[in-house]
């Protein structure tokens, strides 16, 4: 199919479409609290305010010792130490340890001054109210956890760009950085077109069909972290679609624009976007099933995608072009793992060369291990993607995959 | 380390737990609007009103012919056509196709009746206003979507316990079911306990540190679709914890307790849970790195796991052994498969046989592929899981991991 090769591969699609966007794009900040701030993007580096843990820590039950107090000790030629008292949990250890005395401590106590290693209890037999029989010699630091072990004091913990995960909400609560700065969830536009779309909630009439690509890519965009905001159903004419899409560019940080899936509509569709500012339209086409007549635009700061209507192409698009553009918005850094698994393809699949074709596949568990089983159903049939788990990429150098090839899942 | 050997494995602790569970632990369900749904579980198969597509529909521009008027055209020997109309997007085919008769159709347009096949735009000439040249032959079916195609009327289009994901959303909206039942959202009670644990907000005083349980397992409770219910911090003392278990265990759909790490705090964390209510604990340890100190019971039909109290530990534990339990609350059906990415081990790693560990790992891209460095840190070190991207688990036959090893690295 020569077609493709006048096409854009998606990657290059993609590195064009990122080169272009401006240094600043990402988002203002605004201030959260920490524990409501899951998901969100760090926008400001994050210091520890003090050493984590504050103090030393046992990280056994048990009694602290000098270590050189212990030396040789075993179980055939016990230590003997003086037992000189206990460190409360939650309490200074405000006892200092001499040569030859030992102090209980409880996991996560207070390590007292003077000793430098905590004895397993286990490793102990009580003799008396104050004497304790050591088992086992301790090396120095052993069982003990140092200040600033974890963190310093000081220390950049936390970069700005990092998605909040549950670990660094407990982490930044741990240094009680009980607020931070996150970028604002920017506002992404969503406009459906076609004369023949109508509203979930209305009854078609014959050649009419109910709007699906404003709900999955929201759906898409939430998932991303940012605010759908869905502008309806525009009608495929050039006057309706320039002064729906002018409002939408004005008010919000991204635009997604579904376009109708006719020719005509397409075409209403790349004119409406390269009016909407410079430097307009910078990728019209990939070499990319499903997905061909993808938009990428850049119109006067503010990225604009024109995806194709058919729902499952549009699904494709969002995931190719819309979501690394939404990182680059929230500020986010570092590479974006993708979540995927690796299947046993359970059939033979066809593609073209010169095209990158992405192939929806159902995880199936088999006494061979994990199958992809191809789940055909064309682009326009939205529970194709309803039936599947992942797509499966499949190169644009390959005529197609074996049957039995070891495949990446990227899960939905 | 013998003491392992006394110890149930993961796999088999969960079984346990999982069969032990009743048969009705799901929670209600309510109505929600479709379009608000993201990440619910459907609690009722949803059964589509009517066929999808409505009508049969063209996936393409161009003529609707019947395709025995087009048999043996070619660029050569063109088959002529009478061209009779247009079908208007959004609007019904009011005409009806008689042999040798065209009709111009654009993309999701409705197909007239009489007609079979679509022939593509760029597959024709035309000739005159009422005259189209055909390049190309059609087979019947060709470039028509049937009606029905992506599903039928009274099909089960999504089974009862589906999550639903933006494609679902998308779906159910194309059949116009803008309401559905999903199950409520299970409460879960958080407890932590330790004399010496303090609110991120207090200053903390020597011998004293901040939780971290109850904002870590309020971010994976979040996340697994769960209400996280927390109440606060609960001294480690047998009274306080059973008055603060019973008001929790009365209140939530599960609970869960993140103990004091000493082992007095772990005998009344298990005693309390005991009296909680039948069978009470069905598991006490399991042979876990970080994470043996895990206690599994279900009391009174109400799941409880008492979590380690070190950070890291009761974040694999609530990942193995809390997530299974709440999608068994959310009546999720069918596998969860797991989000995980292979890697190359990037250093050899030792373990311990008869455990099962979990070592935390940072992804890093270098020219051999994606590379998994472990993340050496203490199970007290919640920055150890800052800054990893995820785990990966050494299985308790294994003595360690070799440098150079493929590994499935499980996605925080």
């Amino acid at each position: 199919m020569p077609e493709f090769l006048k096409l854009l591969p998606p990657a290059a699609a993609l590195q064009r479409f990122l080169q272009a966007l401006p240094d600043d794009l990402q988002t203002q900040s605004e201030r959260v609290k920490t524990q409501d701030a899951l998901g969100r993007a760090l926008a400001e580096a994050v210091t520890a305010p003090s050493p984590l843990p504050p103090f030393r820590r046992s990280t056994v039950d048990g009694y602290a010792v000098r270590a050189e107090d212990t030396f040789g000790a075993s179980a055939s030629q016990p230590a003997y130490l003086k037992r000189i008292g206990e460190v409360q949990m939650g309490r200074a250890a405000d006892l200092a340890l001499r040569a030859g005395e030992a102090v209980t401590v409880h996991t996560g106590g207070m390590i007292p001054d003077g000793a430098d290693a905590v004895v397993m209890l286990e490793d102990t037999q009580s003799v008396a109210q104050d004497e304790v029989e050591l088992l086992k010699a301790a090396a120095a630091g052993q069982n003990v956890l140092l200040a600033g072990e974890d963190v310093k004091a000081g220390e950049v913990v936390i970069g700005a760009g990092s998605l909040l995960r549950a670990q660094e909400i407990g982490g930044l609560l741990a240094l009680g950085v009980t607020e931070i700065r996150v970028a604002m969830q920017p506002r992404v536009a969503i406009l459906s077109t076609g004369d023949e779309v109508v509203p979930p909630e209305a009854e078609p009439e014959a050649g009419q069909v109910r709007d699906v690509n404003s709900y999955t890519l929201s759906a898409l965009v939430e998932r991303a972290g940012a605010i759908p905001i869905r502008y309806g159903i525009i009608p495929d004419e050039l006057d309706a679609l320039r002064a729906a899409a002018r409002k939408a560019h004005a008010e919000s940080e991204m635009v997604l624009i579904a376009a109708g899936s006719s020719v005509s509509a397409r075409d209403i569709t790349a004119d409406v976007i390269q009016e909407l500012g410079p430097p307009g339209v910078l990728v019209h086409g990939v070499a990319l099933r499903p997905g061909k007549p993808t938009i990428l635009a850049l119109c006067g700061g503010v990225p604009v995608v024109g995806l194709p209507g058919n729902p499952v192409s549009a699904m494709v698009v969002a995931g190719l072009f819309v979501t690394p553009v939404l990182r680059r918005l929230l500020g986010l850094r570092g590479p974006a793992w993708p979540a995927t698994l690796t299947a046993t393809l359970a059939a033979n699949v066809a593609s073209v060369t010169g095209r990158e074709d992405y192939l929806p596949v159902r995880l199936e568990m088999s006494p061979e291990g994990l199958l992809a089983q191809p789940v055909y159903g064309r682009s326009n049939l939205i529970f194709t993607l309803v039936r599947a788990d992942g797509l499966v990429r499949i190169p644009a150098e390959a005529t197609g995959l074996e049957k039995g090839e070891r495949v990446e899942v990227r899960l939905f």
